[in-house]
């Protein structure tokens, strides 16, 4: 019998949502809720990542200021000591005898941008809106975690489920900063079946995709650009701006030459620099990323915006340094678990339409899991649960339909069963 | 007999520097020193200036942090109290029977930026490198108010003055923000004769420059850019990319043409916006100033740098709104009063070089003080002290030289005696 | 008996390249050959295309300039007085008893572009480098042509062939202007089945692919910004400066975002305006082209590309006036000619790989005319025969390896009388 | 008494205008009309200029296009055969007894632009339109010339003109080319005072500016960018983009910083290059000039260019060659010569206003002739007469009034006559 609510979770997680490497109160939430979860085994932030492969860590300050938050919102000091310094996340393990060993990834972060507070956005006429405000889970996290403690309970509740099952709550996504970590930890390393899942993505509610594909690979770069600070009325030739190498940089990089081996994308997501209206910019910062439909389309797209930034730099007298920060390869669903994931589906519930791939079109850190898997033997897919969403993924007005995440978790877990069972 | 250090004065501000507004912990500092002076009058913060013409006041939360910074600091909670709400400066009078009023105008606020901690940046080697870190006396400000108590302090010792001096502790003058709330106030309506001064611009020690002309007339402008968010990899063309319109502001902005009239300035000199490398950008801000060599020639700069913002927005979709700041009119010194200050910066001692005009190349709110006691009928002008500065103005290793502040007090004491001597 | 050689008509056309419309020398050349084939009946320029659907001809001093060089150099004057306006192009027609109609489509035109003179340059060293100068067939138009002519003898003399065939010497497919004339000329409408072929598309000598397919819809615009000149030493904000909008909208152009549902293309290919350096340029012209996957993506680059250039032109104070010039749509090819081609193509000699289906990537206004054919409840299918090219298409090193010739002629041949056979 | 009627030869001029080395036609009507001026030496051609010192000569087949041209239109053979080549221009000489040399520069060369048509436009309803169609006299040499042939008849004619006077009639003034030709010519050796002279520069019909000032150095730079070209639809990303390099340099080179030091000028006017919308444009060719108020201001600006170029070539993976062109120094007049000039100017009828001096604000390249004359040890000064021009110099409606002619005349006959008295 279900004990817990995920619905209520997702509404929970919902109002305290934490975005990459700070997911402490989340963390500690979710363990929360395990209690009443017959597990086996339950790792918990650095026992439940390698530590050395987290990628795109927000500097001590930036992290201690929502770990403080955390406490001070009455997060389990328990839970939190083990998570300071950035190490959130957890991996649940249900052992029920002989059988595989088979792994479900969620990932459990929040998006930095604030919520909508319109009265049609359901989240605020309900109640249930971000509450940390600069932080929102615009991309169905939320529902993600939801789903990862309510296949754990399905699981550990099963009459039919032979094997281990070990659901990752990984950190750091949106970031693509938390799948490395968890696919070097140890707890991978014996999984023979990979799923991992997302919601959405234009999919109705009812629909699941049996096998996303189309992962973009994706790589995070940093530049700073350092020019020259002068007084910009009485001598402005004394200056090497680096707001206008900035210019220079974002109008030229957008341009770069599409490719014709396949879809390709560049951002620039952030900026910031300068201080005051009278002074010539010394220097400026901005946050980008390029993907590409394969590897050799990221590096294409990697290797030309470093010279678009070393060249809008040259262009303006000022010098740039550019750091590479995280990066996912890409990655495809096998057929045998996509065959199988497609069987259950139908069988599910609220479920009216199997689709059996997928583009996704965007990027995920998940690749990196579904790869360690790959490699050592076994077997991955990504699996898209439908769901209604009135805003776009990362707007304001995201909000996840919530029978999507009963069928979420009958989907997976029922898909779970079957792998075992079958055991290909 | 002088009781008052001008130079330790000058280093305690260079350590407790506030920007435009906040001069709170330096406002009670000159009140203090003021303290030693034989003063018949002293007004401070809302009786000081005009508060409705305060001009580029930040926002209360910056206010307030600043306000409990100069609290903690120590400043005299009497004097905080007048200033709360970004009430800042002071008018110092002195009357000492039949004459006229002649006004000395200095300002006060420091830069907000870092201050360098170079080892050969004397600040940081003697140890009064800024303390408040954000802030920075980058300007000589610091040294220009040691120089208004010290005059006060001469003029009020003098046996030499008949009439009345009233020393004006403008605020916000980096901001052009001050200026207006000074000339506005009731103390400017009687000043028959006004200076203003400011030590460096590029001239040594041991240089006096009479009269300093072509200040630059100057807006503020302040554009937000919004587009659309979406999700870079999945739709990019979803969005409305606020950062694609920036990079066509800016790089436009500064092309405007030049203008056969005379000089005209733009800068473009903070930028912010974005939320996420994996987010287009739904918000930009920036922070611009144009500046002409008279009003229309910064009009045409103002109604460039607006159409290319208009059509920076409309070329990614976006809209923008763009907020006309502070702005200050160009003003020119009087040949009676330059002619004064010359002829007694040649007797002061250390002074080994006066110049009669040259130009400022820049802006300065001191123009609506001088404004406005010349549209009264009286004269003004403004003195240039030259200092070696090894840094650029603005720059982090920026310093004034410290015998300059003499040469300051003793030209403009001086000047202040002959000029109520002449009453020309 | 083969009495042609089409590799000596190839490498005489590949002398004598003109560019589109201007096909005046290669028309007679073409309709001279033909005059050793036993034709049922040839038509000629007007009468072989739709004079009314011709896109994108040059202005009359510009096809008077060729028509007059191809007089010079000798051109049938019969031929040629029906060509004169840039009417050129034929449809040879080949009647054998009862039977399908097929069509053939084959393009002419050179590109306006010099050619290597080279040493390892095939056609420098063998003596056939372009005589016209100004035009080369950098894309392999004259070996089309020279298959074109292989074909209709070939099938003239076949025993097996029941039917009629037409070849379409088709004109102006480089600025896709000549396909939408034959698509509406009275010849195309009883053709039940027509293929269309292609040489190189980075496939070898040896490679027949069955079927090409992903033709990027295509939309040619020009545009013409007009400012204002002026003295750019003496008044430079005088004018309003053509060249600026241009820069603008070169760098915009580029930077239209990628679009989720596939392909797109954008390329600024000419720019020219000014009149001297002292000038500030009054008038500025540029040629653009955009593709797009699908039609609908055409239009998401189109409407972008001209919001791109209004801005552009706001931006500098400029007008801009845009002209919307050839386009062409995408097509497909049909499964069941794909399957006769690609089995006939296994048994031409010197054919060692055969791909059933491959991608463009780029556009082509063939697509006119396959669509019409499929409208009339025909079949279609466009045919790629590999060559090995030196050079990149359009590039001034592009040569055709002529064994493709044979090897095109051999399976289009074969092709066209199995599909009379079958008449699927 | 004069028989040379300088209006109607200005008109005969302004009809058939050449541009720059092209003034073979123009040379001939003026040695023509030289013809009835009793003069003591005449030379022609590579006679009156250094050939080697030329700047910026245009290619032999544009010479010979205008050369053929000028032939056909009838001129003088006898005087075009020592023209070929583009050595044009002449000096004629004025010998009256012992006295100084003075030297009186005028320019001949038209513009490249087309002239308006409109019916307001005088040269069009009067009929003395330019029949050469591409070139104008838009900044009014024609009439300098017209004042050139006066001057000599007027001082031919003097009873109170003792010494020499050389007319130098200069070509190829708007490319600054022909200035250093005539500086290092023989001819300017002994001219111990120098005059040159320019109509309109905004000043109104009636007044005499004495001294002209402010004369901009400048220099000419020509770029070209080599990319690769690829097909824009098959292959984007294998081109290098000549044209998106264009872009960037455009937008960046206008964006070069103000300086504090004086006025700085910069343009692109002319721009050409890429050979199809589907061809990713291989070369671009841009003409461009920089300004400054000074020779380091100009260097300033030049370096800063060809920064921006290099820059703007790394951007997109082009090489760029840039070649300096033809440049001119800055002078100043010489306060005696302005003296002289003013008080003449006061007698003239028709002069009713003097100005002491006036800023040009452009660029000349008599500067070259000022300095040679000075830097031998004598004087000189360049004098402004006003003329009413309805549109601006270089526009399409640029025009003279008339009278102006005469003023000019009388003002420099009578002042040559003074300067040759005075002898100062």
């Amino acid at each position: 019998m279900t004990t817990i609510d995920p619905v209520s979770l997702r509404r929970e997680l919902h109002r305290h949502p934490e975005p990459a490497w700070r997911e402490f109160e989340t963390t500690a939430r979710i363990v929360d809720r395990l209690q009443d979860v017959d597990l086996d085994a339950l790792y918990v932030g650095p026992d439940a990542i390698d530590g050395e492969s987290r990628l795109a860590v927000p500097d001590d300050a930036e992290l201690d200021r929502w770990f403080d938050r955390a406490r001070d919102a009455g997060a389990d000091p328990d839970v939190l000591d083990q998570l300071e310094g950035g190490y959130t996340g957890a991996v649940a393990v249900v052992e029920r005898g002989d059988g595989p060993t088979v792994g479900l990834r969620v990932d459990v972060d929040g998006l930095p941008r604030e919520e909508s507070d319109a009265d049609d956005h359901l989240p605020a006429a309900e109640g249930f809106r971000s509450e940390t405000g600069e932080s929102m889970h615009a991309c169905g996290h939320d529902a993600h975690a939801a789903i990862g403690v309510g296949v754990a309970e399905a699981i550990a509740e099963s009459d039919d489920f032979r094997g281990t099952l070990k659901v990752f709550f990984q950190p750091a996504e949106e970031v693509i900063g938390g799948g490395k970590s968890m696919a070097k930890s140890e707890h991978i390393r014996d999984v023979d079946y990979l799923l991992a899942t997302h919601v959405g993505l234009d999919h109705p509610t009812g629909t699941v995709v049996a096998g996303v594909e189309d992962f973009l690979a994706v790589r995070h770069l940093e530049a700073t650009f350092t020019g020259e600070p002068a007084h910009a009325g009485a001598e402005p030739e004394a200056g090497r701006n680096a707001i206008q190498a900035l210019g220079a940089a974002i109008q030229n990089a957008y341009a770069i030459p599409r490719h014709s081996d396949g879809p390709t994308r560049v951002n620039i997501g952030v900026v910031e620099g300068g201080t005051a209206a009278n002074i010539v910019a010394e220097e400026v910062r901005l946050v980008a990323e390029v993907r590409g439909q394969t590897t050799d389309l990221m590096h294409y797209m990697s290797d030309s915006v470093e010279r678009v930034f070393h060249s809008a730099a040259d262009m303006h007298d000022c010098e740039v340094e550019i750091e590479v920060g995280a990066e996912a390869p890409s990655a495809e669903s096998d057929d045998e678990l996509r065959e199988i994931v497609g069987s259950v589906a139908e069988t599910v519930e609220g479920v009216d339409r199997v689709v059996d791939e997928a583009g996704l079109g965007g990027s995920e850190d998940a690749t990196f899991l579904m790869k360690e898997v790959q490699e050592n033997g076994g077997l991955a897919a990504y699996v898209g649960v439908g769901t209604d969403h009135p805003g776009g993924h990362h707007t304001a007005t995201f909000d996840v339909d919530e029978p999507t995440i009963e069928h979420g978790i009958d989907t997976l877990a029922g898909a779970i069963e079957e792998i075992a069972t079958r055991n290909v």
